[in-house]
């Protein structure tokens, strides 16, 4: 096996560098010893078997802090089939992929790379990194405080120590310029380069974007229907509530065809196919060494009543008390803002003019510490709930995430709509907040880290004399540029972002029906800024499978159903309807009743849309039909094999009572 | 083979009869002769495989139209592999049953016949039976009307031409003794013999009984707590609310936990395993022959667009063409009953007096009548719906009938509650409603078919002198007597009372918290009663699979919804909730926003609780991890049968571009 033992002897063979493993400077060299032999180490003595190597820096210092790894082409593969992979069988159907019958599988052939994508073998690695565990280590060699159990994972505990910087996937730049240009180098419009996507960056990535893309060509009728309303000014009651109805009836087709749309992706790309019940433990995840129950392999092993306990007697209280807080300092804000306004005119000056800026000022300083802080906390707590998968840790830290948010954002348009009443207030800031979120969101998100990002590309390209723009950097230094790139931290910012969106377009789009539009102009740029974040800010993320876009959906869902109560409760103190009903009551109970009446109206039509179309339902079908054959089969062959020749006779055999019953 | 040719051969060889087969008295010799071909010939040539024996009668008429059905041990056992029965496996999971390695099931020995219960193996006749389908044949032998085409059910054109009477399961003495013993047999209070009960009767039924016992005791704290509310008469109103909201909450938990108590019992029963979608067409289905997409075999076949036109522009309207009726005549009786009120404070005379009666009894009179025409119309229209499974078949029926019957029972109540807001007379009408129908099903469904069928037992018994009570007829006679028993038509009706009792509890629980202990009282009748049906009465029903309540659960989940609504409502327009507010938009904004802190409650509850128990997902999770793993197995297998063996080297080739990277 062409396998490197130890660091000190120079590398002779070569690999494709996948991921790059960045340690602190002064890591102890028996750590490093330790590690690499674990991460070279044979599969059955519970290494990875994977190729490692140091960067070797020009500028001649061998610190050794950074490290390429890669992996045999049969590793790879092996591993492909480790992870579950799915991938398309010779009749058209997605299967999970094995290695024994690999020739068995549409674009494998012996020689064809492109059979696993990179992206696929950078995951491929990082869950076989991650997924190095302690055997019978009770630490890391060199660091006494940083202790080690049986099961613990590795690398974790190399980061909670400060030991492990980071490791991250390399880019591809011929591949990354080759998607660059379909994606946003163009200026014509035309549909995202969705499955390119899906290909250079993983599946949840791609998800988000088709979900980005298809959002915003949904938003078109809406937009459509609500221009008159804006140009026109028109401000009758009953074209208002029909506008509203629409809005939410569409919304809701909308959302459940994207459950069809997202199917007929994520079967292509086969995490359809691909079981989530036998995804491995997250690498956080802790707890005594025992046998899994369903797989029958070691794993930690964690009680469910545990985590439970944790989420409902720690986790739930606090996020409602942070709710409360929440509240509490928007109601703080409104008195200020009272008196703020008392004050101005009593004073009538120029001071007391600015000084109406204040609370507003003040607000939005305060939410966003509160965001960060809870954000922070919310991450704490999700981790100290010990989950076992990495999809249910991310729907926690989500469902948390995002009802602080909520709170955050719509809390104060609430407050507005529904104790002040004021419905010009209400659009106003409506339009500020819609308008000022979307575009401090780009700036910050992506043109201000983009420009830092070449200033500091100039940099090092002025450091090595490479003068012209076009010329690449040579291979160590792009992988120190790479490296120092930030960290895109998963598709939660983007999706929230999203998801506050979809807030200020349904939840008051009978007071603001303009907001659909905003949304789409936002949307277009937010590819254009999307693209340019992924490709040329951060450091090309690890890709994640996927087969839906998880707690999203739900999130969405619900927002639907708010977004019908919210609609309502306008419609029902606008001054219009007011003046048609003289009973107050009356109105109210309408009201509520229209509210019922829509709400009942999409629990049918979510119910009546299936969730996966017909053609891929019965792809799944077959897939599942032969699964129980060939297990049947198997079942039959292992009878066969351990059964002694049985006299065959016997089976014809009478049953007992026969005779008592007939004569 | 031991089989049967032709029937007028006389029979020598005995088997153990379980089914039994009604012709028509004067149906043709060719079509009888055609029929027992079609039943004894071998599978591959599209027969069933079955033994068939014409019931030889004392009277010594030989018209044989009664024919008794069984099969060898061995057909059984490979009908048991065929209809995906599930047994237990040798290591205590549940598995599909396979006849090549039967011997690996936790019971099976060779001279264990109870290894298939009666119950399974006539369920495997029944369906074997259903699903011979016409080959060639263009219509049935002997009647030119009677059209086949490749494909049709024979059994269904059968019965359809009139040729067929009826087929059904024998029942088997010496078990329904032991069955009934401990079921209704003894008066001590104890548990239903829910696993016998299954046992004997098979799934739905079973799962029928303990849903009834479930509910019978989740009914309990319900029922002690509205005790003192009764007793002690209070109209507090916050002691409503409170009870209310108990009720309700409870309600949504109760029906949780008998998600996962039912996947329990569908695990041990084998149903939960078993995979629905594999299910064969039900026998009614009709289409064109084709290949079912997931399993390859000759079936029938239906666009789903067809049904779905029809359900949506046909089905659709005439249900909700239905339900204005039914209100309108709901309508016509409050005019009448207000009319006949005036008339008697006009007359004051004893006949217009008992007129006061008279829209009553209309009333009653026309939704009975109403409620016939429906269900005949409803299943009409599901069959012509041409559903491909019995279980969808099933559900489409039961959301018909049932929206039809939730009118018709609640709506008066609805229209004295919310109309009319009169809570004496609602509270009369419901007590009065709920005992009436109480009685009235108990009477009309057990005691009175009960003493019919003693009466008829008692003139078969007078009729083959058979004087001792306890002596057993003989078995030509038992069958005879069984065979002119009424028909079991499925647990819908049971459900549909417990249903419908549910709505008398939970919709007005805050009005009349007696109900409960009502609706308990009912039940432990109903424990009697509905054995006393099931054992003595009825027809044995054939055995069917379910590992759920079905659409039931969702009806009652949805009734859970509604009841927030009422009660809600009810409280929001109780005279002690008005004397609280002085202004009456104030309290139904109190009101709706209890509403929906309720509704959102439920829904926390509902989707925080896992609808299957931990150890049984585990094991699910097992049996599918076996068998995707058994598949990968089979594929190397394959692959390793059906390539060359290949240059083990080349696997170790290095990545192509590696060069161009690492230097």
């Amino acid at each position: 096996m062409n396998r490197k033992g130890s660091v000190s002897q120079e590398a002779e063979f070569t690999f494709t560098p996948l991921v790059v493993l960045e340690l602190a400077k002064d890591t102890h060299k028996d750590t490093k010893e330790w590690l690499i032999q674990r991460i070279t180490d044979k599969k059955n003595v519970g290494g990875a078997q994977l190729y490692i190597k140091p960067l070797e820096m020009d500028d001649g210092l061998k610190t050794h802090n950074m490290y390429i790894i890669g992996a045999s082409w049969r590793r790879l593969l092996l591993g492909a089939e480790a992870v579950c992979l799915v991938k398309e069988y010779q009749d058209g159907s997605m299967r999970a992929f094995t290695y024994l019958n690999k020739e068995q599988y549409k674009e494998f052939t012996d020689d064809n790379e492109d059979f696993l994508t990179m992206a696929e073998c950078q995951y491929i690695i990082k869950r076989e990194l991650e997924n190095l565990r302690a055997i019978d280590e009770t630490m890391i060699p060199g660091y006494a405080q940083a202790k080690l159990y049986p099961g613990k994972s590795i690398f974790r505990r190399l980061q909670t120590s400060g030991i492990l910087i980071q490791y991250f996937p390399l880019h591809n730049r011929g591949e990354l310029k080759k998607l660059t240009l379909n994606w946003y180098g163009r200026i014509k419009p035309a549909f995202l380069p969705i499955d390119s996507i899906q290909h250079y960056f993983g599946d949840s990535i791609g998800l988000y974007f088709a979900f980005l893309e298809y959002l915003t060509v949904a938003l078109f009728p809406i937009a459509l229907i609500g221009m008159p309303y804006y140009l026109f000014t028109w401000e009758d009651y009953d074209k208002y509530v029909l506008f509203a109805s629409f809005n939410l009836i569409w919304s809701t087709i909308v959302l459940e065809f994207w459950k069809r749309g997202c199917a007929k992706l994520s079967y292509k790309w086969g995490t359809l196919v691909k079981k989530r019940k036998f995804e491995e433990p997250r690498p956080g995840f802790h707890g005594k060494l025992g046998i899994n129950p369903a797989t029958g392999r070691k794993e930690p092993t964690y009680p469910t009543y545990k985590r439970q306990l944790r989420i409902y007697f720690v986790s739930v209280p606090f996020v409602c008390l942070c709710l409360y807080f929440s509240l509490h300092v928007m109601m703080i804000y409104f008195r200020m803002e009272n008196w703020a306004l008392a004050f101005h005119q009593e004073e009538q000056t120029s001071i007391s003019a600015f000084m109406l800026y204040g609370p507003s000022i003040l607000y939005a300083v305060v939410i966003e510490i509160m965001n960060r802080i809870y954000r922070y906390v919310a991450e704490y707590l999700t981790s100290w709930e010990n989950h076992r998968l990495e999809s249910s840790h991310q729907n926690h830290l989500v469902l948390k995430v995002l009802v602080f948010n909520f709170t955050n954002c719509f809390s104060s348009l609430f407050y507005i709509a529904f104790v002040l009443q004021d419905m010009k207030l209400l659009r106003q800031s409506l339009a500020t907040l819609l308008i000022a979120s979307q575009i401090l969101n780009q700036v910050v998100e992506s043109f201000l880290p983009y420009c830092l990002q070449k200033r500091r590309n100039r940099k090092v390209k002025q450091k090595f004399q490479v003068s012209r723009v076009e010329k690449e950097l040579p291979f160590v230094q792009q992988v120190k540029l790479e490296g120092e790139m930030d960290t895109y931290l998963g598709t939660f910012d983007d999706y929230l972002e999203l998801f506050l969106q979809f807030g200020y377009v349904s939840l008051f789009s009978c007071v603001y029906p303009l907001a659909a539009i905003l949304a789409i102009l936002n949307n277009i740029t937010e590819v254009y800024s999307d693209g340019l974040k992924m490709c040329r800010v951060f450091k090309r993320p690890f890709s994640e499978p996927a087969s839906d876009i998880g707690v999203w959906q739900l999130a969405f869902e619900t927002m639907g159903v708010i977004a019908v109560i919210t609609n309502c409760g306008l419609i029902g103190i606008s001054p219009q309807a007011r003046s048609f009903f003289e009973n107050s009551t009356e109105l109210v109970l309408l009201v509520v009743a229209v509210e019922h009446i829509l709400l009942v109206l999409k629990f049918i039509v979510a119910f009546s849309i299936p969730d996966i179309p017909t053609d891929i339902r019965n792809k799944l079908f077959r897939l599942e039909f032969e699964s129980l054959e060939a297990l049947k089969q198997q079942q039959m062959k292992q009878a066969e094999e351990s059964l002694p020749e049985k006299k065959k006779g016997l089976e014809e055999r009478k049953r007992k009572s026969s005779k008592d019953f007939v004569k």
